[in-house]
């Protein structure tokens, strides 16, 4: 049971040893800038046979060179095997790999966050995203990355508008639009310092590392550019019905949902002009592109083989109806990279479409925030922002029984901004919008909602990235929220346990685009009549122009669970008359709306000042530009009045409208109001809140808070829902 | 731009060519048997420099051989990479791997299912698990593998009761416990024709193919029987303390969290004998084992090193507190398995935790189902049931209005039993589980129910895997659920959009212990008295023995949604008389439960006899050998109604208790419902349903279910909540 082998080892060590030195010399100790300088297409497309091959195929044979040549009976199981050579070496530990995504509009923003999410998951390399996108897609994209704050992760921006003149004369059919034909200017479009780049389309997924993909620009020759996988369908055979004219194509031509870019050869050999004179050659007997730039990359390689690199066939495999793609995923043990190529996207048919559904699907629904982590001994700047709240949060106390107030306090929520198709309502000069956060329990309310509000809205929703997916299809099933464009949903990611009520509200708020909004809850169904009134009383008042207020929304409630709603305040007073319908919390917090003076309510025929007292949380209509929530309260508790202190403390008045109502709907308690309601840290830890947001309030307004300070010491409002 | 290097890249090729002849001619052709010849350790552990070394180290030089003999100076960062060398051959595409793990208990349960969540995730090859179980885990893992239905992925049960002879005379001081220790008797417990295994603890994630870690089989030289990751704490130095005596290993010793087993050899050379030997001769000075197996494991590779293969430390990165893994991952280009080896699990002190936390939740919220998923070009035999599964679902038609319908009655749900730790109650002939079911959305419900309810409970779930983790949490953080042991918590996971609440009643029936069972709803809280009552009546009415009865609760409702509850007959018939409460349904669809003739009730001192009428569908107390759920009624309508007519056409008697009541509290409308009720289709495919129902009645009972078919083409009730 002794060692016994060493000799013996020692002889397979030193033969190992000479195969190594002999590789070295032959190679000149650089394998990859060798295989660079042998130029060519030997062997097959990225397939070379190297000195070990750890998958001899079973009959032993060396498979053929690549049949640039057009040979239709090679199809891409044949020749674009992944699996018939070593890996090619892959790039540094570190080394700084670039993508390249064109984007535009709120669909493909989704999209793309997919796509980057299946990158995030299996790189190891820092990344710069380059964003070719429109002004919503940056918007978007934007936030979403500074909020997502992934490690080693860069994102610059470019402006799609601008390059629009230089594509926009290429008349196209294909569904990506003018947008797809964009990725034909990168080469100009990206910095002149930026030499290579992987170009994607926002429909693929990755299913491995991007840098055993950056890893194949090692293949390239001296004067290869462009590396592509071929393509997967027919098309470009141009035999699939009578007078199917394709545009020219190397054989079965090349699919450019995954491009590897050597931007430097391309801007030395004249790409811009190659392109141009290409495309308006063809121009001039074809009608227009019906694959938007893949036609014209097409034509130009047709022209100049000698630019293109071709891929293994597993870095794009596509998933159109009827494509070759399964001769190329059967026989290779791996599956790289999925494209998602048909406008039928995830209905394509496909006898494996479950198996890439699913591989779609978990990036589809995977936590976002799972993605923030390091890369292990790659030393990269942190995202803006993270050094200073990983300070913050190292300096927590996990001894201190608020610690999870605290921590959630600071958490950054992935935001992502008008996650559903969106039209900005048309500058009006007294239009508003009403704000409102909720989660996943209560999106039976929206339907409601819309029936009673006509205007625009700007919903905050708090969802893991599984339950935004629920809430897109829950939005697509129904015909009354399908067909409102005026409503932004903006989803913000759930991490921590606490709700974090007043960030949501804030972010509802800072995206409301009219100069008005209607800070209401999510459990309120406004008077059908609101929308109009509210804008003509704006008007009336000359609220903001010539009037600092608040214009106070009286609050009601109902118990019963079927109910109603009132059409006028006459019927809303009968309600109340006969008790079916209360003023708001009446039986357990009065306090909360009795400066609104529910008495003076009923007989007013004009809007009415009201002074703030202790515990005020009235709903209320302001500019756009009031302050905003105190994101210090997370959970439930005081996260309304600390608000209504500020804008008294900032001498807003509060004017109550006569002839304004809202009414509370009920529903169970949510269950982050029950965990909390028993828990007794719970009220220790609002009080110390409540105390700081008091010193922050004389830090501002000085002698002035001291007004406050009767009403932050009392006993605190219960946990509210 | 035209290729032109063609000859030289023949040339290039040539070459490779002959360094690949040249190593088959000195290797035999079988690199991987040739290595095993090899034997002994050369190079570093499962580290061979091999002729093409695509990661030379940046100052070149070849690392030394493994210390062995315990030099203690050779940290796993040192020696340990997987870096440095060529990856081993991976097994062929479709080899068998076989992986054994040791569980028991419900917690460990769990772990088990992320643990094979994440293999399944990487994994390429079809896959044979050998569980070692108590009775506790074999009940919950049967069903969760029948019910998951993975498709290459064989699982045999091996009792762990009857190895516990075998281990038990071991004093151990481990938080594993004797089950731990079951790992040394694996080779003769597992089947004699089985040679390789792969053994994994509970804790461990893998982060890569399982394949690869297979393919260090190969490594193994002629005698070397035992693959292990160097321990990556000082445990074993034994100097962590004064009079720290840990148990005598080679160096630093082995971790056991992962272990590759050539059982054959172990066999061979009388394994039984020799870990007994040396167990016994070292608790001559030793009072226990304080690592369990892992301590058994190293004083036999200290007595015999020649058994054993060290394997790369990434393939056991141990998260223990203050390990030297660090050491490992920050060097290794790539993490592939994480062990969470401390007793703290996730709440270990490590600086990269939050990484490794990351990882881990991953697999611990990622959907099951998708890991469904076949196995290209591997022909494997299809789960039981898979192939029925799959003839029935292509013989739908999707132009088929109800045609969701008829895919959600089709599906296989995952299905976990037990979830959280579960003692069954004690066997009592007249005891009764209150049995229903609930999603995330009333979880809130539970703390009413368990203090209305003192007696056991069997509640099905429907969660996403996600969510599951969101309940875990939930328990743990109540104080009166996490209290009842008596509460058994069956995970239904989610697939497809419409609710399946037959199914979902039919798991948590199963799962009753009881004999008999109160079949309710989870938004009615029972009488506080319910409980005793039932148990009363059922001895006293000979329920089941000499009485075949279904015993009927009276329900009724409240519209409010605070609400005191009657502690009495008495109370409750003065709230129905003010109003305060109504009999269940009473306003929208009295017939439901019309039959319990509440007049009667009033008024009734002993149990009465009513008769079914159309509609009727009251809660009720049955035997637990009653008659399931037909799952064909998936969503809202008639899942209810038609369980009684099966009962009524079995025979029941219907029997109403005088004193027994169940309460009803309002709640909104939920989600799918929300969705449905706007459906027309929705009512047409219900009336569908309905009639295949009726049919199979008629085949079953004859002419006697003429008696329900007018009720059957009623118009139906309004769909429920």
């Amino acid at each position: 049971m002794l060692p016994r082998g060493r000799p013996r080892a020692l002889g397979a060590a030193a033969l190992l040893l000479l195969l190594l030195l002999l590789g070295f010399l032959l190679f000149g100790g650089d394998l990859g800038c060798e295989r660079r300088k042998r130029g060519g297409r030997a062997g097959a497309p990225g397939c070379f046979p190297g000195p070990l091959m750890p998958r001899v195929p079973p009959d032993g044979r060396l498979r053929r060179a690549a049949a640039l040549d057009g040979d239709p009976g090679a199809g891409p199981g044949d020749h674009n095997r992944s699996d018939c050579g070593p890996p090619p070496p892959r790039p540094s530990k570190c080394e700084l790999l670039h993508v390249a995504i064109v984007c535009a509009g709120h669909n493909s923003s989704r999209d793309v966050i997919t796509l980057v999410k299946s990158m995030l998951f299996y790189r190891k390399n820092p990344l710069h995203l380059h964003l070719v996108t429109d002004a919503v897609a940056r918007n978007i994209l934007e936030m979403l990355f500074h909020t997502w704050m992934v490690p080693a992760v860069r994102v610059s921006f470019y402006n799609a508008d601008e390059l629009k003149s230089q594509v926009s004369w290429i008349p196209n059919k294909h569904y990506s639009g003018l947008y797809g034909l964009m990725k034909l200017v990168l080469p100009s479009a990206l910095p002149t310092e930026l030499a290579h780049v992987i170009v994607l389309d926002t429909d693929v997924t990755f299913a491995s590392d991007i840098s055993e993909l950056w890893a194949l620009f090692a293949h390239f020759s001296d004067t290869q550019a462009i590396g592509l996988v071929e393509n997967q369908s027919d098309w470009y055979l141009g035999n699939l019905w009578k007078n199917h004219r394709p545009w020219p194509a190397l054989g079965r031509g090349f699919n450019t949902g995954v491009i590897l870019l050597r931007l430097d050869r391309l801007r030395q050999a004249g790409w811009e002009q190659m392109w141009r004179l290409t495309a308006r050659r063809e121009l001039l007997t074809l009608p227009a592109t019906s694959l938007a730039d893949q036609d014209i990359f097409n034509a130009v390689i047709k022209e100049h083989p000698g630019l293109v690199q071709p891929l293994p066939c597993v870095w794009n495999v596509q998933l159109s109806d009827h494509t070759l793609a399964e001769r190329c995923y059967s026989v290779a043990s791996d599956l790289k990279v999925i494209h998602w190529n048909s406008p039928k996207k995830l209905q394509v048919k496909n006898k494996h479409v479950e198996f890439f559904r699913n591989f779609y699907l978990t990036f589809l629904e995977y936590d976002g925030n799972l993605l923030r982590r390091e890369l292990f001994g790659c030393p990269s700047q942190p995202p803006p922002g993270a050094e200073q709240l990983q300070q913050a949060l190292a300096q927590l106390n996990e001894e201190d029984p608020c610690f999870e107030f605290r921590q959630q306090q600071l958490t950054v929520h992935r935001v992502h901004v008008t996650f559903l198709p969106h039209e900005p309502p048309p500058p009006r000069p007294h239009d508003v919008t009403l704000v409102a956060q909720l989660s996943m329990d209560r999106l039976q309310m929206l339907e409601a909602l819309c029936r009673h509000w006509p205007g625009p809205m700007s919903l905050a929703l708090y969802l893991t990235d599984a339950e935004a997916q629920q809430f897109l299809r829950f939005i697509e099933a129904s015909p009354v929220l399908a067909a409102r464009q005026d409503v932004a949903y903006h989803v913000v990611y759930r991490e921590g346990p606490l709700y974090p009520v007043n960030q949501l509200r804030n972010v509802a708020l800072a995206q409301a685009l009219t100069p008005y909004v209607f800070l209401s809850d999510i459990d309120f169904l406004p008077a059908y009549s609101l929308y109009d009134y509210l804008r003509a009383s704006i008007e009336q008042l000359g609220l903001g122009s010539q009037r600092k207020a608040a214009l106070v929304v009286p609050a009601f409630e109902t118990l019963h669970y079927r109910f109603s709603f009132p059409h006028s305040k006459v019927e809303l007073l009968a309600l109340l008359d006969v008790g079916a319908l209360y003023t708001f919390r009446y039986h357990e917090w009065p306090r909360g709306h009795a400066p609104t003076d529910y008495a003076r309510w009923r007989e007013a025929q004009a809007p009415y000042r009201v002074q703030w007292a202790a515990d005020y949380e009235p709903y209320v209509v302001v500019p756009r530009d009031c302050p905003r929530y105190d994101p210090r309260f997370v959970g439930f508790g005081w996260n309304k009045v600390a608000h209504i202190v500020e804008l008294d403390a900032q001498e807003y008045e509060l004017l109550v409208l006569p002839e304004a109502f809202t009414i509370h709907l009920p529903h169970a308690p949510s269950l982050d109001i029950s965990r909390f309601r028993s828990s007794p840290t719970y009220r220790d830890c609002l009080q110390a809140l409540k105390d700081e947001f008091h010193q922050d309030l004389s830090r501002h307004h000085g002698a002035a808070a001291l007004k406050y300070l009767p009403a932050l010491q009392q006993p605190q409002s219960p946990a509210r829902d």
